[in-house]
């Protein structure tokens, strides 16, 4: 998702292919594992065969594949504050808070803990996004990554009525045409897999 | 001690100052909420007076301040592939894992998912590790963080017999010369934080 918004902001293609997160089997039935032991997306495939995983760094790789998107600062400095952003979003939110309460196998104290430590990472998000439209100065990957990770918030039970800045911050972002598509292009997919598992 | 190591292997200095994780204050009382509103370490104050925080950040940072000492590959796409591992090791086994190990307010729950989570995620660095003696070719600051994160292990109840590849990797890499001068120098500290608690 947060790729797909990144590639709709820079103007830029890629083949997509949908992986089963539950079975690790591609469409055409082949093993996901294969391709990335740790099962997790995304993964993304370079013209020159190289495999790139980790949100933050495929974020970064297509900001530095078109740059003029301005996805991404290419300053030094600048990109060390956009650096701890990713970080910050990747270890602190998507992993600690939102694993565990995206994660069906996942026990009742193990949530309880996500939502203990949701309070001040959000609390902390935030006193920043007050008064901003984004993460930094302009739409940047951050905000790529950030818009997907709270859109789980519908799903696991984090009521962000609590951080009005966040609410504000989401409801804005929604509406941008890229995080829309790209919402809507998961959805339709979704809904497709659905319909086939239906019919089978 | 991540940042600690990578100074040590570029030869720079840095001007320490201790936090109390607990209280959050400074050993002079003042406030570290101030400085990091998430209230963890590592942050640096860059000549500049600008802060950074994240572990890979700041790693990173160290790594191109002293680029002769080959702690983070400067080419591109070198550097997509080491900020690669810095996020498995943030994300994955810092945060994921080892978080709420450390964490004396962790439910039981919450320290019995991060057991579960360890399985797939050690058992993929196992492999990673057959046969190197590094993350990467040469010592670079995913070791720095790495050898930092498993060596909780030691504390957390994680056992790594399990995982003969790293069990050999972290014997190898807390007999170098900065890990060790890193470890000893934090043992240090700490033992004087409690001979001054005892005091008063």
């Amino acid at each position: 998702m947060a790729t797909r918004i990144a590639l709709l902001e820079a103007g830029g293609t890629a083949d997509f292919r949908q992986v089963d997160l539950k079975t690790k089997r591609l469409e055409d039935g082949s093993d996901f594992l294969a391709i990335n032991p740790l099962g997790q997306v995304p993964v993304l495939r370079l013209e020159n065969g190289a495999l790139l995983t980790e949100n933050p760094v495929v974020l970064q790789y297509v900001a530095d594949r078109f740059p003029r998107s301005n996805l991404a600062s290419q300053t030094v400095e600048a990109r060390y504050c956009l650096q701890q952003w990713l970080n910050f979003i990747t270890s602190e939110l998507h992993k600690l808070v939102f694993t565990p309460l995206l994660d069906p196998m996942a026990n009742e104290g193990a949530r309880q803990y996500a939502h203990e430590k949701a309070e001040l990472r959000l609390g902390y998000l935030d006193s920043h996004l007050q008064g901003r439209e984004t993460v930094l100065d302009g739409f940047t990957i951050t905000d790529a990554y950030l818009i997907t990770v709270l859109n789980w918030s519908r799903t696991s039970g984090i009521d962000l009525a609590k951080w009005p800045a966040i609410k504000t911050y989401m409801e804005r972002l929604l509406k941008r045409p890229s995080v829309a598509k790209a919402l809507a292009d998961e959805f339709d997919l979704h809904n497709a897999k659905l319909k086939r598992k239906a019919e089978t």
